[in-house]
């Protein structure tokens, strides 16, 4: 399988951003967040995506032009950002920057930010962050989509509304990004165009029976996905999901209740910089206690050693930096489908 | 069923801790919040717990004394307590009004807090705080207790690590607080004392057998508790309470490394004020929207609407404050036992 070389994809992302009319630090960032996804493992978050931005800056529903954010600065460590739909990428690293800033001199940073376009994959902005020893923390939801049914209910009503974090650690890092919901709406939306079922039955069908069938998903009225907890315990799923909602749309005052349309996120960013709670060492002697508890713990499968969120992707993060990415084939194909637009074309054999 | 007045509980648990040596301030927050928990029908996590703070106290593991509170200021917004194991629910109190004034003038304020002793019910503290438009948020982890296992792990490491947080709506409010494994130590606990089954199988024994029996838990060596999302799902509550960890002990510099005993809890609490960030009416009218669409969507059963979290504990926190607490059996037996050891000895028809 072919491999791409990071630097490689970069100077063909940014110069295709930059073709469609971004601002050279919005087509920087969001490129690099976009390989930093597939670095990860998360393909479907990854370079797949630019294709989709790029047609949504050319309709002009996405925004290239740094210059149209409109950011509100609340306190030394708190703002509030419009984002105009710029490319959420370019937002949410300024945001998390921006945060890092106010946690250094005073613990803790927060931006809310509303209007912004699709972010792409949480776990793609953590790593330089936690590197400089802070802990990012990331929540979003998109009030364009209704996936998510109120646990007990059958009508979708919000989404999959994932949280991510970056943890400190020694050892190794530990880098979380998940979502309040069993499974996103991409794993729905990847198992309706295979033609299979879900892994498992966490679709409610309008009718209220569980099924692993993406077909029961997109019916008139809708299904739903169920929270996370699923049938048991998706009280607990529905309340985090709630706890997102009221931090990311709410916070910005922009949500459901603008029914707005298109690709879109409400995002809410924390830093908290742990020197200035108990100190680095402190901090690092319990992270670095509870990694190697997590990792000495005794495996139920003797082959499969417990793993700690964000394992995985750092690991093929290394090996792909140094052998290069094996793109899967629906990322080629979006991406030579972007480049065909483009003064690429022809120039390139990607 | 006889029925207990919040004031006549408040007087005899108020002198129950003055005389065990706690000061006035630590005694009355620490008593209304243990009478919050029964309102809420929380009553495992209510005035039942009043025997055990007394005993500990007694013993000098907890301390009543709110003068032993080191608090060392980071910056407006962000604070550092050493709590020298003072009951719990004063810490938390101080630590919600101190974060509260922060979010009123900067947006947010956040105090971690190390060596708590417990800190009764989370949701307890919630409702003054979402009355003033705020959204309190609590999270805590136990460092002397290990329940939960790694996800793919046989070995508990940490322990249930709850979130709670308000969230205001003119609607009505939502309280959540739910922890990140899918049962409590609690429900295990009593399921044993019951010789009952678990309602569902969330025990791993020993040897990675799932069972609804707790008896598969007291063993040695220990069986554990699974994370929210149990076998399918399992790494997204693993990764959640690690995020709790990071954000309780790790950040307080205080946890399983030092391999603390008896009742304690590390506890991080945030407020955010959301008139900051977009203004009260953008939020409510968001939180508004939010908080109908899910009331409203069609349920699963027609008998049972979906019901917000928090909801039914305020129904009742109305009832029973008009009416008085029907307090539970063993919740009365606990208080007798407390009685025993005071000058209320004889006094009172508990």
């Amino acid at each position: 399988m072919r491999r791409y070389t990071t630097p490689w994809l970069e100077d063909v992302l940014v110069t295709l951003f930059r073709e469609a009319g971004a601002s050279e630090e919005v087509s920087r960032t969001t490129s690099s967040i976009l390989i930093e996804g597939d670095l990860l493992g998360h393909h479907t978050h990854g370079v797949k995506l630019a294709n989709g931005y790029l047609k949504d800056l050319k309709s002009g529903h996405a925004r290239g032009d740094a210059s149209l954010l409109e950011s509100r600065q609340i306190s030394p460590v708190a703002a509030a950002y419009d984002g105009h739909y710029i490319l959420g990428p370019y937002l949410v690293q300024k945001a998390l920057e921006q945060s890092a800033d106010a946690a250094r001199t005073s613990g803790i940073g927060i931006v809310s930010i509303k209007r912004s376009h699709h972010i792409a994959c949480l776990a793609s902005y953590l790593k330089p962050f936690v590197d400089q020893g802070l802990m990012p923390i990331i929540m979003t939801s998109d009030p364009a989509v209704k996936s998510v049914a109120p646990y007990g209910g059958l009508e979708p009503v919000y989404t999959p509304n994932p949280i991510a974090m970056g943890i400190p650690s020694r050892i190794q890092p530990i880098m979380l990004d998940v979502s309040m919901s069993t499974v996103t709406n991409g794993s729905v939306a990847k198992a309706k165009a295979e033609g299979s079922r879900l892994d498992h039955p966490v679709i409610l069908s309008n009718q209220g029976v569980v099924s692993d069938n993406p077909a029961d998903y997109f019916t008139d009225p809708q299904g739903s996905i169920l929270p996370l907890g699923g049938r048991e315990f998706g009280h607990k799923g529905f309340a985090m999901g709630l706890m997102v909602e009221a931090l990311t749309s709410a916070l910005g005052g922009f949500g459901r209740k603008d029914d707005p349309s298109g690709w879109g996120a409400s995002v809410t960013v924390m830093v908290i910089d742990p020197a200035l709670f108990a100190g680095s060492s402190d901090f690092l002697d319990e992270t670095d206690h509870l990694v190697e508890a997590c990792l000495q713990a005794k495996p139920v499968d003797p082959e499969r050693p417990v793993r700690l969120p964000g394992q995985s992707g750092l690991r093929r993060r290394t090996e792909f930096l140094d052998q290069g990415i094996p793109l899967p084939g629906e990322v080629v194909a979006e991406l030579r489908s972007a480049i065909e637009d483009s003064s690429l074309k022809g120039t390139l054999d990607v």
